[in-house]
């Protein structure tokens, strides 16, 4: 929770954990509170903006579907609106990371920005012509699951060859574990202590480094593919602003300058010409800056 | 040259061979003549809307680079201007098309939209919110060189692995090319007596049908990228509408077909669900309504 100002400014911070397994009732509860105590040191709050990791019904700010923390249909927007009786706007933690970074970030002063986050996953948020586009369905964005390989890696979404197999905390893991289930040698095994969860970016670029066939795959792979995900993205919709952030490239920032590099060699030569590939400005707190904006604009 | 009414309707066309080889000059006197005679038909025109292939410069409409007729910075734009002295639009014809599918054709009424020709190349235009989306560097859009294979065949553009080198009348001949130039052994040379710039879809998709193996192989290739490339298309922007045309796809409407029930298996179910996919209705002349349309809102 953070207290967020007009122009952006993060004025006090509050971090606790979801421990989501407590179910939405309870994670509604200590949000409630969490948001009772800002408000309270404060006298007044305007809005509530929420940066929620999952799929958000965009008029009322219920959650659709967040499968990080279990939840279908809880109503997010709903319950807050009816506790605070303040403007309130849930969206999507990308989407509102890709405002936060538009209007007070990276791309401040920007016609058009596509934000790139990769973590556990990989999302993406796009502003084009000074405005969040969220997609017919709500749905705009999914660059972790294009496909970068044709009839390539599984993917638990059903598909094949999806960039987020190649690159993600979620990706390395579980190329890891398949590793490990044939019995391959690799230093990562030993790194994480045979549990692939523990397996961090960082890791896979030292290892591969150091020559370990496993993580040199691994690497090479990431590299490529994210580079191609995100020259393609550049070359589609030719944005002013592309912002890199997230886990994986704030761990292992070499994959980032490697990606940034290889946009500007494989986008076209306008796309290239008009482009600024910049780190997230505001790091972690991009999506609570963002949706607190969202909440003043409404 | 179409005389296009407020509400799309194309009253009269004139169609003439455009010539490149005589130079600019003789094509832009060809091109006022064409319109002085619709405008003595018609007494009076609101404005002239080109729809031209290739980089257009947003403000003045001057043709800043087409490959296609060898121009490089033509004032198409400022001399029709001052020959007629009416509003004049000149917009890239592939966006011109989006345009014109979105206010007269199978978009209409949509909120966003993405056109994609495959023809002797690959072009798309986007509209996203119910603005024709240009770029930060005007250059959004260029499908045809999105990477659809990492180190895939080389593009004239310098890339390697363009989808246009793998679905395009281009790409197609330049295959053909290849294989003549190497002995292969191909049904399709001796249907274009051995002029491979004489392919046409239809003969590959025919030649593949009845076992030809290199026609078979470009056949392939082809559904499987435009597939990739048009599912990722839709997976990032999330269009309500994607709109299918061409002379390729008119050539060989089984592409169409079959990259079309790609597109729905392999995008995000949500993305899917909120997608219409369509044949371009107003054929070739959407880019002729789409100028038109885009001359009279200026």
């Amino acid at each position: 929770v953070g207290v967020v100002t007009g122009d952006g400014t993060l004025l006090s911070r509050l971090e606790q954990p979801t421990d989501a397994r407590r179910g939405a009732r309870a994670v509604l509860t200590d949000l409630q509170l969490a948001i009772r105590q800002v408000q309270d040191s404060l006298g007044r709050i305007e809005g509530i903006g929420v940066a929620c990791a999952g799929q958000i019904q965009p008029d009322t700010g219920a959650v659709v579907h967040a499968s990080n923390l279990g939840w279908r249909d809880v109503p997010l927007g709903p319950a807050l609106r009816e506790t605070f009786s303040v403007p309130v706007a849930v969206e999507n933690d990308v989407r509102a990371a890709a405002w936060g970074e538009f209007r007070f970030g990276a791309g401040q002063g920007a016609g058009s920005l596509v934000t790139v986050f990769v973590g556990t996953g990989v999302g993406s948020g796009a502003v084009i012509d000074g405005r969040l586009w969220r997609g017919a369905g709500n749905a705009a964005g999914e660059l972790g699951h294009t496909q970068v390989v044709a009839g390539g890696l599984a993917c638990p979404c059903g598909q094949r060859g999806c960039l987020e197999q190649y690159v993600s905390g979620n990706g390395f893991a579980r190329r890891l574990e398949q590793a490990i289930a044939t019995g391959a040698a690799t230093r990562l095994a030993d790194l994480v202590g045979r549990d692939p969860s523990r397996l961090t970016a960082d890791m896979v670029s030292t290892a591969a480094a150091e020559g370990d066939p496993l993580a040199r795959e691994i690497w090479d792979d990431a590299i490529r593919s994210l580079t191609m995900a995100l020259a393609n993205y550049v070359t589609l919709l030719n944005p002013e602003v592309l912002v890199l952030g997230g886990g994986v490239l704030d761990a292992a920032p070499k994959l980032a300058d490697l990606a940034s590099a290889g946009v500007l060699a494989l986008t076209t030569p306008l796309a290239r010409a008009s482009l600024r590939i910049d780190r997230a400005r505001l790091g972690d707190w991009s999506g609570v800056v963002g949706a607190a904006a969202l909440a003043r604009e409404r």
